[in-house]
Protein backbone atom coordinates (compact mmCIF):
# COMPACT_ATOMS: atom_id res chain seq x y z
CA UNK A 1 0.00 0.00 0.00
CA UNK A 2 2.69 2.24 0.98
CA UNK A 3 4.64 1.51 -2.18
CA UNK A 4 1.66 2.16 -4.29
CA UNK A 5 1.54 5.87 -2.45
CA UNK A 6 4.89 6.60 -3.30
CA UNK A 7 4.86 5.03 -6.72
CA UNK A 8 1.66 7.57 -7.66
CA UNK A 9 3.09 10.45 -6.03
CA UNK A 10 6.79 9.52 -8.11
CA UNK A 11 4.49 9.62 -11.56
CA UNK A 12 2.77 12.88 -10.36
CA UNK A 13 6.10 14.58 -9.62
CA UNK A 14 7.34 13.55 -12.80
CA UNK A 15 4.02 14.00 -15.12
CA UNK A 16 4.03 17.58 -13.68
CA UNK A 17 8.18 18.23 -14.49
CA UNK A 18 7.85 16.56 -17.83
CA UNK A 19 4.74 18.62 -19.03
CA UNK A 20 5.78 21.95 -16.79
CA UNK A 21 4.54 25.24 -19.09
CA UNK A 22 8.35 26.06 -20.87
CA UNK A 23 9.80 28.73 -19.64
CA UNK A 24 9.20 32.67 -20.19
CA UNK A 25 12.85 32.97 -21.22
CA UNK A 26 12.52 29.64 -23.60
CA UNK A 27 9.08 31.34 -24.94
CA UNK A 28 10.64 34.46 -25.70
CA UNK A 29 13.36 32.71 -27.34
CA UNK A 30 11.21 30.89 -29.51
CA UNK A 31 9.10 33.96 -30.63
CA UNK A 32 12.66 35.82 -31.27
CA UNK A 33 13.65 32.90 -33.36
CA UNK A 34 10.78 32.74 -35.52
CA UNK A 35 10.85 36.36 -36.38
CA UNK A 36 14.96 36.53 -37.39
CA UNK A 37 13.98 32.99 -39.09
CA UNK A 38 10.92 35.28 -41.31
CA UNK A 39 13.47 37.93 -41.61
CA UNK A 40 16.22 35.68 -43.75
CA UNK A 41 13.33 34.33 -45.60
CA UNK A 42 12.32 37.77 -46.68
CA UNK A 43 15.46 39.33 -46.79
CA UNK A 44 15.69 36.09 -49.72
CA UNK A 45 12.80 37.37 -51.55
CA UNK A 46 13.45 41.35 -51.25
CA UNK A 47 16.88 40.70 -52.71
CA UNK A 48 15.50 38.23 -55.58
CA UNK A 49 11.96 39.86 -56.57
CA UNK A 50 12.53 44.23 -55.35
CA UNK A 51 15.75 44.94 -55.43
CA UNK A 52 18.26 42.26 -57.69
CA UNK A 53 15.51 40.84 -59.83
CA UNK A 54 17.97 39.74 -62.20
CA UNK A 55 18.88 37.16 -59.56
CA UNK A 56 15.11 35.47 -59.13
CA UNK A 57 15.69 31.68 -58.69
CA UNK A 58 12.13 30.64 -58.65
CA UNK A 59 12.87 27.60 -56.50
CA UNK A 60 14.54 29.85 -53.69
CA UNK A 61 11.48 32.29 -53.40
CA UNK A 62 9.29 29.17 -53.45
CA UNK A 63 10.87 27.71 -50.54
CA UNK A 64 11.31 31.59 -48.69
CA UNK A 65 7.83 32.28 -49.17
CA UNK A 66 6.51 28.81 -47.57
CA UNK A 67 9.17 28.58 -45.11
CA UNK A 68 7.00 31.91 -44.02
CA UNK A 69 3.56 31.09 -44.28
CA UNK A 70 4.49 27.77 -42.44
CA UNK A 71 5.45 30.35 -39.94
CA UNK A 72 2.55 32.33 -39.83
CA UNK A 73 0.46 29.26 -39.59
CA UNK A 74 1.84 28.16 -36.41
CA UNK A 75 0.37 29.69 -32.81
CA UNK A 76 3.12 32.28 -32.83
CA UNK A 77 0.20 34.11 -29.91
CA UNK A 78 1.26 31.13 -27.26
CA UNK A 79 4.89 32.55 -27.84
CA UNK A 80 3.55 35.81 -26.23
CA UNK A 81 1.97 34.33 -22.91
CA UNK A 82 1.51 36.09 -19.75
CA UNK A 83 4.89 36.13 -18.40
CA UNK A 84 6.69 37.10 -20.90
CA UNK A 85 6.03 40.56 -21.09
CA UNK A 86 9.69 41.51 -20.09
CA UNK A 87 12.54 39.12 -19.86
CA UNK A 88 15.39 37.86 -22.05
CA UNK A 89 15.26 35.36 -24.30
CA UNK A 90 18.15 35.58 -26.96
CA UNK A 91 18.34 38.98 -26.10
CA UNK A 92 16.25 41.46 -23.68
CA UNK A 93 12.50 41.53 -25.69
CA UNK A 94 11.79 44.24 -27.27
CA UNK A 95 8.04 43.52 -27.15
CA UNK A 96 5.50 46.47 -26.13
CA UNK A 97 4.01 46.16 -22.65
CA UNK A 98 0.59 46.89 -24.55
CA UNK A 99 1.07 43.88 -26.39
CA UNK A 100 0.01 41.97 -23.78
CA UNK A 101 -3.46 44.07 -22.90
CA UNK A 102 -4.72 43.33 -26.68
CA UNK A 103 -5.02 40.22 -27.60
CA UNK A 104 -7.94 40.42 -30.02
CA UNK A 105 -5.96 43.21 -31.61
CA UNK A 106 -2.82 40.95 -31.61
CA UNK A 107 -4.69 37.89 -32.89
CA UNK A 108 -6.20 39.88 -35.83
CA UNK A 109 -2.81 41.19 -36.78
CA UNK A 110 -1.58 37.51 -36.58
CA UNK A 111 -4.26 36.38 -38.90
CA UNK A 112 -3.85 39.58 -41.69
CA UNK A 113 0.06 37.89 -41.16
CA UNK A 114 -1.30 34.30 -42.39
CA UNK A 115 -3.69 35.65 -44.50
CA UNK A 116 -0.93 37.41 -46.93
CA UNK A 117 1.40 34.88 -46.05
CA UNK A 118 -0.37 31.96 -47.67
CA UNK A 119 -1.27 34.21 -50.50
CA UNK A 120 2.22 35.10 -50.92
CA UNK A 121 3.44 30.97 -51.11
CA UNK A 122 0.97 30.20 -53.67
CA UNK A 123 1.83 32.85 -55.89
CA UNK A 124 5.24 32.22 -54.94
CA UNK A 125 4.04 29.01 -56.33
CA UNK A 126 3.20 30.11 -59.61
CA UNK A 127 6.21 31.50 -60.27
CA UNK A 128 5.45 34.95 -62.08
CA UNK A 129 7.75 37.48 -60.27
CA UNK A 130 5.36 40.27 -61.65
CA UNK A 131 2.57 38.92 -59.37
CA UNK A 132 5.23 38.22 -56.49
CA UNK A 133 6.28 41.45 -56.24
CA UNK A 134 2.78 43.41 -54.93
CA UNK A 135 2.06 40.54 -52.68
CA UNK A 136 5.27 40.53 -51.12
CA UNK A 137 4.51 44.77 -50.85
CA UNK A 138 1.45 43.22 -48.89
CA UNK A 139 2.78 40.93 -46.60
CA UNK A 140 5.69 43.52 -45.60
CA UNK A 141 2.66 46.08 -44.65
CA UNK A 142 1.45 43.00 -42.59
CA UNK A 143 4.47 42.89 -40.67
CA UNK A 144 5.15 46.25 -40.61
CA UNK A 145 1.36 47.32 -38.88
CA UNK A 146 2.26 44.88 -36.34
CA UNK A 147 5.38 46.14 -35.41
CA UNK A 148 4.94 49.61 -35.50
CA UNK A 149 1.99 49.05 -32.97
CA UNK A 150 3.55 46.36 -30.32
CA UNK A 151 7.53 46.25 -30.90
CA UNK A 152 10.01 48.79 -29.72
CA UNK A 153 12.72 50.12 -31.99
CA UNK A 154 15.27 47.45 -32.57
CA UNK B 1 30.63 63.99 -67.89
CA UNK B 2 31.97 64.33 -64.55
CA UNK B 3 28.89 64.23 -63.58
CA UNK B 4 27.76 60.95 -65.45
CA UNK B 5 31.32 59.37 -63.62
CA UNK B 6 30.24 59.98 -60.21
CA UNK B 7 26.76 58.81 -60.85
CA UNK B 8 28.50 55.34 -61.79
CA UNK B 9 30.39 55.53 -58.81
CA UNK B 10 27.51 56.16 -56.49
CA UNK B 11 25.41 53.51 -58.24
CA UNK B 12 28.51 51.01 -58.40
CA UNK B 13 29.02 52.05 -54.53
CA UNK B 14 24.98 51.91 -53.58
CA UNK B 15 24.62 48.04 -55.04
CA UNK B 16 27.80 46.34 -53.97
CA UNK B 17 26.59 47.63 -50.39
CA UNK B 18 22.89 47.03 -50.86
CA UNK B 19 23.76 43.40 -51.96
CA UNK B 20 26.84 43.09 -50.13
CA UNK B 21 26.86 39.62 -49.00
CA UNK B 22 25.68 38.56 -45.37
CA UNK B 23 27.43 39.32 -42.47
CA UNK B 24 28.99 35.95 -40.84
CA UNK B 25 27.21 36.84 -37.30
CA UNK B 26 23.62 37.20 -39.17
CA UNK B 27 24.28 33.55 -41.17
CA UNK B 28 25.27 32.22 -37.46
CA UNK B 29 21.92 34.11 -35.88
CA UNK B 30 19.67 32.63 -39.02
CA UNK B 31 20.62 29.05 -38.01
CA UNK B 32 20.58 29.71 -35.23
CA UNK B 33 17.47 30.67 -35.10
CA UNK B 34 16.25 27.90 -37.65
CA UNK B 35 16.99 25.09 -35.32
CA UNK B 36 15.56 27.04 -32.26
CA UNK B 37 12.35 27.58 -34.54
CA UNK B 38 12.27 23.95 -35.27
CA UNK B 39 12.98 22.86 -31.75
CA UNK B 40 9.98 24.92 -30.27
CA UNK B 41 7.72 22.46 -33.02
CA UNK B 42 9.89 19.53 -32.40
CA UNK B 43 8.41 20.14 -28.94
CA UNK B 44 4.97 20.12 -29.55
CA UNK B 45 4.80 17.44 -31.63
CA UNK B 46 6.69 15.49 -28.62
CA UNK B 47 4.20 16.47 -25.86
CA UNK B 48 1.28 15.47 -28.07
CA UNK B 49 2.01 12.35 -29.81
CA UNK B 50 4.86 10.58 -27.33
CA UNK B 51 4.57 12.11 -24.27
CA UNK B 52 0.96 12.91 -23.71
CA UNK B 53 -1.33 11.81 -26.27
CA UNK B 54 -4.43 12.58 -24.40
CA UNK B 55 -3.28 16.34 -25.29
CA UNK B 56 -3.28 15.48 -29.20
CA UNK B 57 -4.59 18.48 -31.06
CA UNK B 58 -4.63 17.36 -34.88
CA UNK B 59 -4.24 21.37 -36.19
CA UNK B 60 -1.42 22.06 -34.03
CA UNK B 61 1.07 18.99 -34.37
CA UNK B 62 0.26 19.57 -38.44
CA UNK B 63 1.18 23.06 -38.41
CA UNK B 64 4.18 21.81 -36.37
CA UNK B 65 5.29 19.19 -39.14
CA UNK B 66 4.49 21.50 -41.73
CA UNK B 67 6.70 24.19 -40.10
CA UNK B 68 9.50 21.88 -39.63
CA UNK B 69 9.35 20.68 -43.51
CA UNK B 70 9.27 24.28 -44.57
CA UNK B 71 11.82 25.12 -42.56
CA UNK B 72 14.19 21.66 -43.85
CA UNK B 73 12.91 23.39 -47.41
CA UNK B 74 14.51 26.06 -47.27
CA UNK B 75 18.72 26.06 -48.27
CA UNK B 76 20.01 25.81 -44.70
CA UNK B 77 23.35 24.50 -46.44
CA UNK B 78 24.12 28.46 -47.07
CA UNK B 79 23.59 29.79 -43.40
CA UNK B 80 26.78 27.50 -42.92
CA UNK B 81 28.88 29.00 -45.66
CA UNK B 82 32.76 29.91 -45.27
CA UNK B 83 33.60 32.47 -42.82
CA UNK B 84 30.98 31.21 -40.17
CA UNK B 85 32.72 28.23 -38.50
CA UNK B 86 33.63 30.44 -35.46
CA UNK B 87 32.01 33.56 -34.07
CA UNK B 88 29.13 34.79 -32.11
CA UNK B 89 25.16 34.98 -33.70
CA UNK B 90 22.59 34.94 -30.66
CA UNK B 91 25.67 32.91 -29.19
CA UNK B 92 28.99 31.79 -30.17
CA UNK B 93 28.26 29.16 -32.61
CA UNK B 94 28.90 25.31 -31.70
CA UNK B 95 29.00 23.83 -34.97
CA UNK B 96 31.88 21.95 -35.30
CA UNK B 97 34.64 22.77 -37.59
CA UNK B 98 34.50 19.41 -39.00
CA UNK B 99 31.51 20.78 -40.83
CA UNK B 100 32.90 23.02 -42.78
CA UNK B 101 35.70 20.33 -44.46
CA UNK B 102 32.33 17.90 -45.39
CA UNK B 103 30.40 19.73 -47.33
CA UNK B 104 28.63 16.32 -49.49
CA UNK B 105 28.12 14.81 -46.14
CA UNK B 106 26.36 18.04 -44.23
CA UNK B 107 24.04 17.93 -47.30
CA UNK B 108 23.59 14.93 -47.38
CA UNK B 109 22.54 15.60 -43.82
CA UNK B 110 20.15 17.89 -45.12
CA UNK B 111 19.06 15.86 -47.91
CA UNK B 112 17.93 13.09 -44.97
CA UNK B 113 16.23 15.79 -42.94
CA UNK B 114 14.30 17.25 -45.89
CA UNK B 115 12.87 14.10 -46.93
CA UNK B 116 12.31 12.98 -43.38
CA UNK B 117 10.83 16.22 -42.19
CA UNK B 118 8.36 16.04 -45.73
CA UNK B 119 6.90 12.64 -44.73
CA UNK B 120 6.36 13.64 -41.10
CA UNK B 121 4.18 16.92 -42.50
CA UNK B 122 2.26 14.86 -44.91
CA UNK B 123 1.40 11.85 -42.09
CA UNK B 124 1.01 14.63 -40.07
CA UNK B 125 -1.88 16.11 -42.03
CA UNK B 126 -3.78 12.83 -42.13
CA UNK B 127 -3.84 12.83 -38.64
CA UNK B 128 -3.18 9.73 -37.61
CA UNK B 129 -1.42 9.54 -34.64
CA UNK B 130 -0.21 5.48 -34.76
CA UNK B 131 1.23 6.75 -38.11
CA UNK B 132 2.82 9.89 -36.85
CA UNK B 133 4.86 8.44 -33.85
CA UNK B 134 7.15 6.65 -35.83
CA UNK B 135 7.92 9.08 -38.40
CA UNK B 136 8.98 11.60 -36.07
CA UNK B 137 11.16 9.18 -34.39
CA UNK B 138 12.75 9.08 -38.11
CA UNK B 139 12.64 12.82 -38.09
CA UNK B 140 14.57 13.07 -34.53
CA UNK B 141 17.38 10.41 -35.74
CA UNK B 142 17.82 12.92 -38.99
CA UNK B 143 18.43 15.88 -36.40
CA UNK B 144 20.36 13.45 -33.92
CA UNK B 145 22.67 11.97 -36.71
CA UNK B 146 23.91 15.46 -38.00
CA UNK B 147 23.67 16.76 -34.23
CA UNK B 148 25.93 14.16 -33.61
CA UNK B 149 28.49 14.55 -35.61
CA UNK B 150 28.61 18.78 -36.21
CA UNK B 151 27.17 20.07 -33.29
CA UNK B 152 29.45 20.54 -29.90
CA UNK B 153 27.60 20.07 -26.80
CA UNK B 154 25.17 22.93 -25.97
Amino acid sequence: MKTKIVCVLILITLSSTTFAKAKPEDLIKYRQSAMMFMRWNVGTIKKQVVKKPQSYNQQQVSDAANAIAAVANTNLHALFAPGTESGKGWKTTIAKPELFNNNDDVKQHLSVLRIEANKLAKIANSGDINLIKPQFENLFQACRGCHKKYRAKP
